[in-house]
């Protein structure tokens, strides 16, 4: 763990951000460019973040499948536009033989395979290819399928959680008889992801729709969650694709439908990955350190004894008292290291960002409480442990998480801007970073244009309140505005 | 699902293997060599012992990380023995982007890497290169990490689950202070995959250590745990190392001792995989396909509604309770398609291997019980819905359980021999395959002859019952014993 200070927000984010990691010890980076290692209280979070969203996908109907975690070079370039977007910085797999030299091993030349395999960077053409297989009548359909997997997108500038060149994702990938329930799908699980932002990372993202540049590569629509982050940056924090009939028509998926005609097949796919670790970070972390909600908190509550020797016994009774009052619903860790003074306990608990300290010593035996500490408030509070202890801790804990989520609305609202000119769009990133929301007349030039001359890209096109461009002028082009559109910075 | 019906297990042992797995929908081919999918009904499987193994690791103190698909190539190099086994066949990254041409895309000449990366075939090389990093002092240790995740290795023949080039699994590697901790370390993690099997799997594996010829690359000790299947052979379920100060001297990893010595890190690692679905598979699974014991069936009951259409209403809100009184305490499906027959689901669901399926009419919902079946035993039985169903439920999978787990004892009993001639082994490898427990004497070069000659191997020196070779002479060599011995043929 990191032994100088974590550097103020106001003096340096990025610095902060990277800080911030390294206190809580959440990453390393490893002797491979560009790839992470996941240090175990980084994990947790994602298991953390993993198992909420494994038990909502199923909650909607969906199951887990495996696909390889090779693709065949070929694959890429059937769907037109995909292979634009993804046939690019991969990991190309071309031998598959080691040999030993006197200077080592090398990738042995007769091992060359006939053809190349890609570490997928997202799995729409395998998945697609198999899909060919298992569909043939609108009785196979839907497939609402979910896969965990790692993927590898060869990335220049990393940056920990945001890009790295190996990331943990989840993928999902559904076919449908027709556009309507395709469309629905994809809809769906941008709601299952807003809701999960909101409910359980207290990050409180916008939904909307991507402009066609910011598309991905081989979807109709993509839809989104942004998140705004502290310093003003947005955050595509997850996307849900609906692709149409496209991966159906490059992998011929075909169906017989209710009438006996063949159709292709409609499909969606969508995803979210380590990167929300990333918004979790950088929606609430503070000077002292990483802040976890509790909800996704690894550690809801640690337990932190104090005594001298002769009062060991009696102390570590009591903690196995309250343990055993809280383990039952809540996360609960007893630090009881022997070699470490409680300060440096609180201290190291703190910069890991675990919602709630309970510290007992002697006297808080002898009056059956505690004395608590939440991460987010100054002052420390005493617990009556023999009066309802755990609905009292399960208070605070929700308490937290809510003010958690109303910070941060609370600090993106404030800095949600509406303008109507570029100048002022000009001027505010510089002032006060933010989304900036303006009338606008959808043009990929012009979008390109504003991006070249002040780094500001469309976020989204906000789901809520695309009435409001009705009637008025673009802020850019003066022509009719089509949309209502999101600009921001973003990472 | 295949059409074909299930082959016989005495008619062709593998072929029967192959069927239950199509019949079950378990997995299908790929379109990249040797890598299988793991369809939804698979990878439920493997979640459930996920699940489950994850709770027992961390009820040993372990923790989870990630680290790095991607492993330096020279890093296979930096062990003597490690490299032997590993730095073999692997699939090589060579290079970083894919080009467009006429032709298709290809690997783009420009980006080669300057070193070529492996996909990792297992972790230990990376894992103690970060380890390097993380330990300085005795303080530091012990490190218990695991980490869930896919690996590859080039396999020329290659058999669903029991083989694949790509596969999924876990691997534990921990560091200790002392030769003794890491040793226990060792076996505890035996101990822990033995109990899973037995108690979860219902496999009945039996526990010893391996010949040096059997060693994983780059241990000191690797200890196994031992199957036998249906027609005899033995399946090598897992395998926990003792690796002693091998890979900390190779990664240059050493701590402080509280005398202020330096001294080199005492290491084990221990992994289980996808195979041990295999396992599952070729231990309880009959000519009707598969059979999964009730503690790891991703559905442990299916209810079947029976009904005309003016009785649906009726029996869909008996089900509707039924499923309530059952859903807290088992993993439950309610199979409602209406465009399918009550005989066709049962057909599906017992080649599922679903435990107990209740099947539920109109004269059902009067009598205020269900008509139940289990997967293992012929006739149905009526249980009461309004006395203590679940607990009744629960009794019928325990005693189903159970009974996998004494069936699976009684063959593999009945399958393993003491013999104490050459002779005896070979002939009865070929009129009753099994398990063959013989007085030996350790030699490599009698070892490879035998596996040459009738290509049984040793699969363990069992850690029990060891005191029976003394005085004894080797049942090949004649020389005097020093261990008893366990041969097989094996997967």
């Amino acid at each position: 763990m990191s032994k100088q200070p974590i550097t103020p927000r106001d003096q340096d984010y990025s610095r902060w951000y990277l800080d911030v990691i390294a206190h809580a010890d959440l990453v390393d980076s490893s002797p491979v460019r560009g790839c992470m290692v996941l240090k175990p209280h980084g994990y947790a979070v994602w298991e953390a973040i993993k198992d909420d969203l494994d038990a909502r996908f199923k909650a909607t109907g969906h199951v887990n499948a495996y696909f390889p975690l090779f693709i065949p070079q070929s694959f890429l370039s059937k769907e037109a536009e995909h292979v634009e977007g993804f046939a690019k910085e991969c990991a190309v797999v071309t031998h598959h033989r080691l040999k030993a030299t006197p200077d080592g091993v090398i990738p042995d030349p007769a091992a060359q395979l006939e053809e190349p395999l890609v570490v997928r960077p997202t799995s729409e053409t395998i998945i697609w290819h198999m899909y060919g297989r298992w569909i043939s009548s609108w009785r196979d359909l839907p497939l609402l399928i979910n896969q965990w997997a790692n993927v590898v997108r060869w990335e220049m500038r990393t940056r920990p959680f945001l890009r790295t060149a190996e990331f943990l994702w989840q993928e999902g990938h559904t076919a449908h008889a027709t556009r309507t329930e395709a469309e629905e799908e994809a809809q769906r699980m941008l709601q299952v992801y807003r809701d999960f932002c909101w409910e359980t990372l207290a990050v409180p993202v916008r939904t909307g729709v991507k402009t066609a540049s910011e598309r991905f590569a081989g979807a109709v629509d993509t839809y989104t969650i942004e998140g705004l982050m502290q310093n003003g940056w947005a955050l595509q924090c997850g996307t849900s694709h609906f692709l149409g009939q496209n991966f159906a028509r490059a992998f011929d998926v075909t169906f017989q439908n209710s009438d006996g005609d063949l159709e292709h097949v409609w499909a969606t796919s969508w995803g979210v990955s380590t990167r929300l670790v990333g918004a979790l970070i950088m929606t609430h972390s503070d000077d002292a350190g990483l802040v976890l909600p509790p909800r996704v908190a690894p550690i809801q509550i640690v337990i932190v004894p104090i005594y001298r020797a002769d009062k060991r016994d009696m102390v570590m009774d009591f903690v196995g008292k309250v343990r055993g009052l809280l383990g039952r619903r809540f996360r609960v860790h007893v630090d009881d290291r022997d070699n470490m003074k409680p300060g440096a306990k609180y201290f190291e608990w703190e910069r890991k960002g675990v919602p709630l300290r309970l510290e007992i010593g002697p006297r808080d035996v002898e009056n059956s409480a505690v004395f608590s500490k939440l991460r987010t408030q100054d002052g420390k509070f005493g617990l009556d442990v023999d009066d309802g202890l755990a609905d009292k801790v399960a208070e605070v804990l929700d308490g937290m998480q809510q003010a958690l989520l109303d910070a941060a609305v609370a600090r993106r609202d404030a800095a949600t801007f509406e303008v109507d000119s570029y100048d002022a769009l000009k001027a505010g990133l510089e002032s006060q970073p933010g989304f900036y929301l303006v009338p606008w007349k959808d043009d990929a030039d012009n979008e390109a244009a504003i991006k070249a001359d002040c780094k500001a890209t469309i976020r989204c096109y906000p789901l809520q309140g695309q009435d409001a461009a009705a009637g008025r002028t673009c802020f850019y082009s003066g022509e009719p505005a089509t949309h209502m559109a999101l600009f921001a910075r973003a990472y």
